[in-house]
């Protein structure tokens, strides 16, 4: 009998999974089971967060803390407090005095399955619950501290919300390629930052290989967003699960709409080549990284 | 010549005038500058935050931590961030989907100065910034995780946004004694519990004592929302700056409407008995403290 090698999973599938998992199980554990006169809100929380979603930001968190050799459960919690911030984000982004969106993965989004307040009030616990769960981690305070400074820098008004910000008050004429880049660096780059910069922190790297990861994750986020925009417009709306050329049809400039197609495949590219080459220095143990390029780069959905 | 005694400020005066002032220097400071593409959400978090406030959340803190000796500056950078949570909590409450209020302190509510999307954000970015500025606090890092967790504990589902849940889910037949009792004890009770948290956290206190002072601080919130049913029968419009019989006008239950005018009276005097009584073991370095129950308890606004 030989095995079919076509099913069995890669490394990087089983890494991916088990950051899934493991985010999944942690949130589930720390998130409060509905209770008392309130009940609805810890429901409205466990709705937004626990509905799906491929955690990849605490992915690239966890892999980033191997490459200098730590593989502690603390990445999880870590992890699963990135991932309560970005779904605080989508929560409040989705509501109608944003982007008014009445479907999130296929789902409800929380103020059409609760109403307006209750995902008001549920965006803003999700924030509280990330940076409760930072402070109650069992690692030494010193690095909470430093993880907690981060996830606020990373998630303010000169990070996440600055670029939400910009995207909801930019005027089409001033969406030049350096103002979308800038927007976009903050908007949802600020966050796959974040997850190199707490990776590196729990590894205990030194600074210049934090910074370096930090420099390979902002490529990556940039990489993400060009990629979403070609989907945008070359995908499939039954893959994505969500509307295709929204962006367009809103009349938003992307990178697509200012680079053309084949231009936003070259910048992609470019960007692929120099992010894998910042990984250089760790030969081996970055190999899960280096696919991770590759993964944000020729992904369909 | 003798001096006119009656303009001398009291040394509570002069205290809650100090605590207005520190605090408003700290977010002054600690809060980013109008910058960047995104300048209109610093700007928003400004006016959300700087337009007034007796900042007495701030001045608890302080005087908390005297009680045992502290008065390191790191006590105003605490207050500021309880003020941040504080004003967040007021401009996501005044959003249209919530209480709908035009005004605030006599001035434009944030969402109908800028817009609802920026009011939202400005709240998200008021709540991030409080746990930075923990984070960043000139003090040790356990003891820094302490008042962070301490913060996320007292403002989320089980604190202050449980408060707030119930009060916009609770219908008018379940609205008994015990159970605005439990949602003030959350909505405006736990800032004002963890102001004399931080406090005592803050100022080294032993264990009993630190639950003493929250006890204490306990009784002090339920005072202050009694005291704003009464004076929201009583109290004259031009002096509280605000609409009267609000809550009686939406039908909502007080503690006047339950308990009568002359019970609600006798309630908040056996509370404010019960807060001085908590007090005695600390004598003469708690006296701001015993001045504070009589301050919020015949306040005209």
């Amino acid at each position: 009998m030989t095995a079919d090698l076509s099913v069995v999973p890669s490394e990087f599938q089983s890494r991916l999974t088990l950051a899934r998992r493991e985010t999944d199980a942690v949130l589930d554990r720390l998130l409060p089971a509905p209770s008392g006169h309130q009940s609805v809100i810890m429901e409205a929380v466990r709705y937004a967060i626990l509905g799906g979603g491929k955690r990849f930001r605490p992915f690239l968190l966890a892999e980033c803390a191997r490459v200098f050799g730590h593989d502690h459960r603390s990445v999880w919690a870590a992890g699963a407090a990135l991932e309560c911030i970005h779904a605080y984000s989508l929560v409040h982004d989705d509501l109608p005095c944003m982007d008014d969106d009445d479907l999130r993965r296929g789902r409800p989004t929380l103020h059409k399955k609760f109403d307006e307040a209750i995902a008001v009030l549920a965006g803003d616990a999700l924030q509280t619950h990330a940076f409760e769960i930072l402070a109650g981690l069992e690692i030494p305070a010193e690095t909470k501290c430093e993880l907690i400074s981060g996830l606020a820098s990373a998630s303010g008004v000169s990070g996440m919300i600055g670029g939400q910000v910009i995207d909801i008050q930019a005027d089409e004429k001033s969406r030049n390629e350096q103002l979308i880049t800038e927007l976009q660096r903050l908007k949802t780059g600020a966050l796959i930052r974040y997850a190199a910069q707490a990776g590196s922190i729990l590894g205990g790297a030194p600074e210049k290989d934090r910074l370096n990861l930090c420099q390979y994750a902002e490529d990556l986020g940039l990489i993400f967003q060009i990629t979403d925009d070609i989907l945008d417009v070359e995908g499939d709306a039954a893959t994505l699960g969500k509307a295709v050329k929204k962006d367009e049809n809103l009349g938003k400039a992307t990178f697509v709409s200012i680079l053309g197609l084949v231009g936003a495949k070259e910048k992609a590219k470019q960007l692929a080549d120099r992010a894998k080459g910042r990984l250089a220095p760790y030969g081996e143990k970055a190999q899960i990284l280096v696919e991770t390029v590759d993964y944000i780069l020729v992904r369909d959905r």
